[in-house]
C-alpha cells in the first residue's frame, strides 16, 4: 500500500479545571482564539474543586496543536495532564481482535466446541481434507503477510512496526467484505524462508495477500507461492495497484473517446507497481507502452542487470524509442506514475497528444502537483485523498478476496484482475461520468458487491473455482 | 490437549411434514417412545400443506440416532430432509473471526486506522520498538501453534484437521480470559523449521502456546523457543497438565493430611505430560518420585537411548526402586497415570499406602475405572468430565496467559506455574474440599481470575515481568 496525503489531525487535551478560577466557556474560547475547531468535550472525572476532561480539537497540524497548549497552560486554573493524538488513541491495544461466534457458557457447549466432540470434527477433516473449507475458518480467512520492508513511504521498518497497516487492511477486509484478515509479520527477509513458512501457514487459510514487500523480492516470493500453493497468492501492492488504476483508465478513455489498443502509454517508474500496472494494461489491450526508469526508456536493444527489466522491456515499447521521460513522453496518451515527486513538468504535459490523461500515483506527492497541471490535462488522477480520482488499493483488495473466497479460487488470475477493474469502473455510470468522477468512492457500497460477483464469474469462467457452481453458502 | 470423555449428544431431524396426515404431537410422541429427549423445534419454512420444522433431539449415540431416524421416517406424512449433527453445525464456517474494533465507516477513520494516519504509528514503533505492547494487538495477541502431530487421542492428523481444536483453544482463551489467539497450524514437523517458523512470526504476538506436537520433538522446539524469544512459550499439553495435576493434587493431600516432601509418588507414562508433571511436583517440593513406562521403573543405574528418560531417571528414585509398576507402586501414596487404559489393577491399589491418591488421566478411558478404584482409594480424579474431580487443562491456559500478558512477562516460568497451581487449589475453600470436590469446575468465574493474580505476582517476584509494576491496564 502506499501512502495517502493527510489535512487536519485531531488532538485531545486532557485538562484539570479548577472549578473557582476556570471555566469551560473561557477554555473554549481559548481555544477557538488559537484557531481550534472543538468536536468534543468528555468529563474524565469530577470532584468537588475541579474536574478532569478531555476536550478533542480539530487542529492544522502538530506545530498548531502545540500552540494551543501552550494557550492553555497559560490559564488561571487550567492544568494541562497531557495532550494525545486521536490517532495514537484509536491504535491503543491494537485494531483487531480474535472473537468467539459462539459463546462457551456451559459444559454442553464446551463438549462441542472443543473436546470431546471436536474430535469427530478432526477426523472428518482428516479423511477428507476438502472438508476444512466447511468446518474451519479457511473458508473465509486470509493470511495479509509482510516482512515490514517496504511499508508506505517509510522503506524497511521491520515487522513489528508494519503492524499497524497489517491490522488496518485486516480491519478493512472485515468491514469491507466481511473476510476474515489476520496479520502475520515476519522477522526475516530471506525469500526461501518467506515462503517456506507462508507455504507451511497455508493449509490453515483461504488466500494470501501480500504486502509491503521490497523489490525485486516481491516478484520471486509472489511467483513461487503462486506455483506451490493452491490458494489464491496476490501481492496488493503489485495487482491492487494495477486493478485500481485500470479502472481509472478505462473510464478516462470513455471520456477522452480513446481505445486502449490505440494509445500510447509512458508508465514512469519500473518497480513492482509500475510492472504490474504495465502488464494489467498489456492484458487489457494496450499495445504501445513505454517504461522509464532512471536510465531513461527502457527498450529490448539495451542490457538491464535487473532482469525483471530485461522482461519488461521485451514485451513492451514496440517501436523501440529511447531517451528521457521527455522524450517519450511527446504525444503520448496517457502518463502512468508509479515514481517520485515532481518528475513530471508543464512541458512534458504540453508535448503529450490531444486530451492528456495524468495518472500521479507517486505519494504523499505526486509526479506533478494536480493544481499545476490543470490547464494541460483533460483527465487527471493522484493517490492522494482530497483530490477527484484517488486510486486507492482499498476498491480492489476487500472485493477481490471475497470473490476468490467465495468460490473458493485456486488463484487470482488475469482474468479475474480486470474483471475487478471493469467492475470498479463500471460503478461510475454513463451519467455520472466527468473528468473529475472517473473512479468510485472507497465508501461506495456498491464496490464490494461488483467486485465480488465480477471475480466469481471470471474464476468460474478460467476454470479455477472449485466450489460447485453457485451453490448457495451455508 | 486430551480427550475427555463423551455421553449423549444432539441431533437435529429436519422434517418436512404434511399438514393434513401428520401432527407434531404424533412426531414428538414417536421420538419418546424410541426414547429421545426432545430440546427444541424451530420452523424452517411453512406452507398452506406442509411445514418444514428442525427438531433437536438429545440421543444417547449414533446407533439410537439412526432408530430415531427409521422411526419418523415411516411416519405417514412426515419425510425425513436430512439430520445432522449439533457439533457439525457448530463448526460450519468454522468458530472464530478476526474483528475490527472501531468500525470504519467514513474518510476520516480510514485516515486514522489505515493511511495515511498509520503511518506515525508505524514510524513511532520502528524508533522505540517495545510500543509495539501499546500500539499494536501484541499485548493481548497468542499464537496457538501445532503440526497436528500429537492431536487428541487421534496422533498425527496434519495441521488442516487439528485446527478445529486450536480454533477451540482460541475461543476459550477470549471466552475465558479475554485473550486474543489466533491459531497457526503449520504444515511441517521438522523441529529446526518449526523453530524457525515461530522465531519470524514472534514479533507480533506476546506469546506462544504450543499445542498437540508430538514427544519428543515438543521437548527440543519448546525449549530452543523459550531460549531465543523474549515471550512467553508454553506448551499446553506439558505444563497445563502439570499445573492442574498439583492444583488437584495439593488439595487430595490436605484431606490425607501427608506432605509433599513425606509421600511416594509413581508416575506412569513417561511421556511429555508424565515428565513436565514429575517436574513441577519435584518444584513442589516432592522427593520420592518414581517414573515408571514400559520397561518398568527408570532408575540412575539404566541405560535409555531416549536422553529425556536418562535425565529423568537421575532426578527421581532416590531409592533406586526398580520392577514393574505392580512393584513400585508398593506403599506409593499417590499414583499420577498418563498412560493408558486399565493399566492399574484393583490389587495395585490395595498394596499402596494408607489412604491412596489416584490421578488416572488416560483419555478417554483412565488407567482404572474410577467405579472399580471406589472403595480402595481416599481421592480419584480423571480426565473425564462425567466424573468427579476432573483434570482440564482449561483451568490453567487462559489465566496463566492472561497474567503473563498483563505484567508482559519475558517467559512462563517454574514460579509462575506453582503460584497458578497454588491459586486453583485456592478457590475450592477448606469448607468445600471433599473427596469429591478437590479441583474447581472449569465454568467457576474465580479460577482465571486468581490464577492471573497469582502469576502476576510470581513474575514480579521472579523479575521476568516487563510492565511497570501494576501499572493500570489501558
Amino acid at each position: 500500500m502506499s501512502v495517502s496525503s493527510s489535512s487536519s489531525t485531531y488532538m485531545i487535551y486532557r485538562l484539570q479545571i479548577d472549578k473557582e478560577h476556570a471555566s469551560l466557556g473561557e477554555i473554549a474560547a481559548a481555544i477557538e482564539r488559537a484557531g481550534g475547531d472543538i468536536v468534543g468535550i468528555d468529563v474524565i472525572s469530577s470532584g468537588r474543586s475541579s474536574t478532569v476532561r478531555d476536550i478533542t480539537v480539530n487542529v492544522s497540524d502538530q506545530a498548531h496543536s502545540d500552540r494551543i497548549g501552550e494557550t492553555l497552560g497559560r490559564l488561571e486554573g487550567v492544568q494541562v495532564i497531557h495532550v494525545s493524538d486521536r490517532t495514537f488513541l484509536v491504535h491503543l491495544g491494537g485494531k483487531i481482535e480474535v472473537t468467539s461466534k459462539i459463546p462457551v457458557k456451559n459444559r454442553d457447549d464446551l463438549s462441542r466446541v472443543y473436546t470431546p466432540g471436536v474430535a469427530k470434527i478432526c477426523t472428518a477433516i482428516a479423511e477428507q481434507p476438502n472438508k476444512a473449507y466447511s468446518l474451519t475458518i479457511k473458508r473465509n480467512t486470509i493470511a495479509v503477510v509482510s516482512d515490514g520492508t517496504a511499508v508506505l513511504g517509510l522503506g524497511d521498518i521491520g515487522p513489528m512496526a508494519a503492524m499497524p497497516v497489517m491490522e488496518g487492511k485486516a480491519m478493512l477486509f472485515k468491514e469491507f467484505a466481511g473476510v476474515d484478515a489476520f496479520p502475520i509479520c515476519l522477522d526475516t527477509k530471506d525469500p526461501d524462508e518467506i515462503v517456506s513458512i507462508v507455504k507451511a501457514m497455508a493449509p490453515a487459510f483461504g488466500g494470501i495477500n501480500l504486502e509491503d514487500i521490497s523489490s525485486p523480492r516481491c516478484f520471486e516470493i509472489e511467483e513461487r507461492l503462486k506455483r506451490e500453493l493452491d490458494i489464491p497468492v496476490f501481492h496488493d501492492d503489485q495487482h491492487g495497484t494495477a486493478v485500481v488504476l485500470l479502472a481509472g483508465l478505462l473510464n478516462a478513455l470513455k471520456i477522452t473517446g480513446k481505445s486502449m489498443a490505440d494509445i500510447k502509454i509512458v508508465v514512469n517508474g519500473i518497480g513492482a507497481a509500475g510492472i504490474a500496472c504495465s502488464k494489467m494494461l498489456l492484458a487489457a489491450g494496450a499495445r504501445n507502452l513505454i517504461g522509464v526508469d532512471r536510465s531513461g526508456a527502457l527498450h529490448r536493444d539495451a542490457h538491464y542487470d535487473n532482469k525483471h527489466w530485461t522482461e519488461f522491456a521485451n514485451m513492451t515499447n514496440p517501436h523501440g524509442e529511447t531517451g528521457s521521460l521527455s522524450d517519450v513522453i511527446r504525444q503520448a496518451d496517457v502518463f502512468i506514475g508509479v515514481s517520485a515527486p515532481n518528475i513530471l513538468t508543464v512541458d512534458d504535459v504540453r508535448s503529450m497528444a490531444k486530451d492528456p490523461i495524468v495518472f500521479a500515483m507517486a505519494n504523499p506527492v505526486p509526479e506533478i502537483d494536480p493544481e499545476v497541471a490543470k490547464p494541460y490535462v483533460r483527465v487527471m488522477a493522484t493517490g492522494r485523498s482530497d483530490k477527484p480520482n484517488q486510486i486507492n488499493n482499498v476498491l480492489c483488495f476487500p472485493g477481490i478476496f471475497r470473490g476468490a473466497l467465495d468460490c473458493r479460487a485456486s488463484e487470482i488470475n488475469e482474468a479475474m484482475k480486470l474483471a475487478a477493474a471493469q467492475a470498479i469502473a463500471s460503478v461510475v455510470t454513463d451519467e455520472e461520468l466527468s473528468e473529475t468522477y472517473i473512479i468510485p468512492s472507497v465508501f461506495n457500497m456498491k464496490v464490494v458487491e461488483k467486485v465480488k460477483e465480477a471475480v466469481v464469474e471470471a474464476a468460474y469462467r478460467t476454470g479455477v473455482a472449485r466450489k460447485a457452481w453457485r451453490e448457495p453458502s451455508v
